[in-house]
């Protein structure tokens, strides 16, 4: 068995402050392509690769999560992808499967079964929507929106990081359930899309709102049921005093907080207490055990372009570094996919 | 009808920072003892009157807690009570009941029915109690143990101002339901006391732990699974990391942010993500129609000595300024009650 070119996308060291490039380097490395006798694992070719937030806090050394391994200097990161079956060691899996869940940033990788989230059975929406609005991001904005915030019709929705990979659908969901929904964004094109193509009530660029408390009090007079927590910091603070009674922050992401070595305090707490608000971080782990149900409810309004998914896609593993760095200036418009092969 | 004294406690003008005796001012009324015909309000008589930290947030002024009255300088302080009634202008209440509720810091006061919480039926314990472990302090401890903590037999649970008038419920909540429990407290007489009356596993003295984080991973090797939050600030800070997965905190109050003109900035809120907590801030308001419930549970455990309740009684109205802002420095041990009159 011939080996193969392998190009990874390695870390050169731990992070501080804001990832930059040059926090990760490409090498190359050969593979067999081939599963050892006795070997259980599964050797997948890697199409497509996510590049999610949580990645940043996977580049610092810390010690209190569980479902993730840390990422070591020289070693490829992990993320979420979308990949095909060459060959397996399992016999859950077989050649031309195509799954996703964890992988590596290489071109071919060995995984573990239990890496592997589920197995693509439909193909005839974009293999990348598994990086997206069918993978992590998806059952993400499903749990997190549905299952703790509870909506209900006519409610009121705020939506920060409103135009990325978990947001737009947040949107979307809020309006399929007859709430009027809010979102901000970095951008003049991010709330463009949020409003015109995301069919969000309102939109605004919080880099534009030099008084956030009194943005959100213009687009919510009556203030907000739903607070889908995306970014932390300032914005939660800013937020607090304008939720209503009995509502419901899910924190799904504090994306602005991942890179600042101290992160900003909030300060407005109290008024958890005040409206009895409900604050709850969630991982979408917790919920796969839904992913049939979730499919079965967001696949149709797909077909019928009743939900639409904006992408950001990049070509090549070797343009990954950049493209994960983007995440965190807000670069990307709509779910950052790096493509590592297209078939 | 003659005409009696009706001495009173009155804010002096709207409080900044920490609350003074100062900020409050003994006036001398007079009262006929008489509702007027056709007037439906409740003639009482106040015996004891509750010092609760909620007070000072009234002090100030603010326009989001719909359920309370804000003071205003010059009218008398209003707060829970025992009371009993002397003349009443509603069917529901006669002369003679004992009530408690929301009443006036005044000798006499003409309350609404919609103020009073509940008839007292059971005056076999202390009538001082219907302000504490009968009243709303026990009410809270009871919902937000119970009812927003959810514990489970073996779990571990943290409760800061352990030895006020909820915590040192909530610790013996904690110890029925076969819970580890850890109170923090602001002196030696009050860490004893947790640990030798009121039955605490272990308890510290927050004011002598100069890294509160390494005091709590001392006593909590494994984490907490509940943290009843009564004081907010850097204890919340540091109690945010040493959250176990699912854990819980219900947010009862923020005692130690009430009076700073800036509070204290949280910054470890992004493990409510990484650990899947719920927080949740909650109003003995909403938990009162589980009363008689929670009358049921602890009566017979008062009665039987299994839940024991400490007290700091003030004699006298015209010392309830003193008392009420003895809370803030946590000059008070137990629950702080003034008696206007015993009967």
């Amino acid at each position: 068995m011939a080996e193969v070119r392998n190009k990874r996308v390695v870390l050169r060291n731990y992070v501080v402050g804001f990832p930059k490039e040059s926090d990760m380097k490409i090498v190359e490395g050969r593979v067999k392509l081939k599963v050892p006798e006795g070997f259980d694992k599964v050797l997948v070719k890697n199409l497509y690769l996510s590049c999610d937030p949580i990645m940043r806090v996977l580049m610092i050394k810390m010690d209190f999560i569980d479902e993730y391994h840390h990422y070591t200097p020289d070693a490829p990161l992990t993320g979420y992808g979308v990949s095909k079956v060459l060959e397996s060691g399992h016999p859950d899996y077989k050649k031309g499967d195509l799954v996703w869940g964890i992988t590596k940033w290489e071109e071919y990788s060995f995984i573990s079964p239990s890496q592997i989230c589920f197995k693509i059975e439909h193909t005839d929406v974009p293999l990348s929507y598994y990086t997206g609005i069918l993978g992590m991001p998806g059952m993400t904005a499903y749990a997190g929106f549905f299952e703790i915030g509870s909506p209900k019709k006519g409610e009121n929705v705020f939506v920060s990081a409103a135009s990325g990979a978990v947001g737009q659908l947040v949107g979307q969901f809020a309006k399929l359930t007859g709430c009027y929904v809010v979102g901000s964004a970095g951008s003049k094109e991010k709330v463009d899309l949020l409003k015109n193509k995301l069919g969000f009530d309102e939109a605004f660029n919080y880099k534009e709102e030099p008084d956030l408390d009194a943005a959100l009090k213009r687009y919510f007079p009556e203030g907000i049921d739903i607070y889908f927590e995306n970014v932390g910091g300032k914005t939660l603070d800013a937020v607090l005093p304008n939720m209503r009674l009995h509502s419901r922050i899910p924190v799904c992401g504090m994306i602005s907080q991942y890179n600042l070595a101290e992160p900003e305090g909030v300060t407005n707490l109290a008024h958890l207490i005040f409206k009895r608000i409900k604050m709850e971080g969630f991982i979408v782990n917790d919920f796969y055990h839904s992913y049939s149900k979730f499919l079965e409810f967001v696949l149709p309004h797909i077909r019928e372009g009743k939900v639409v998914y904006v992408e950001d896609i990049v070509e090549g593993l070797e343009n990954g570094p950049t493209a994960l760095v983007g995440l965190f200036s807000g670069r990307n418009v709509g779910k950052q996919v790096v493509v590592v092969a297209r078939e």
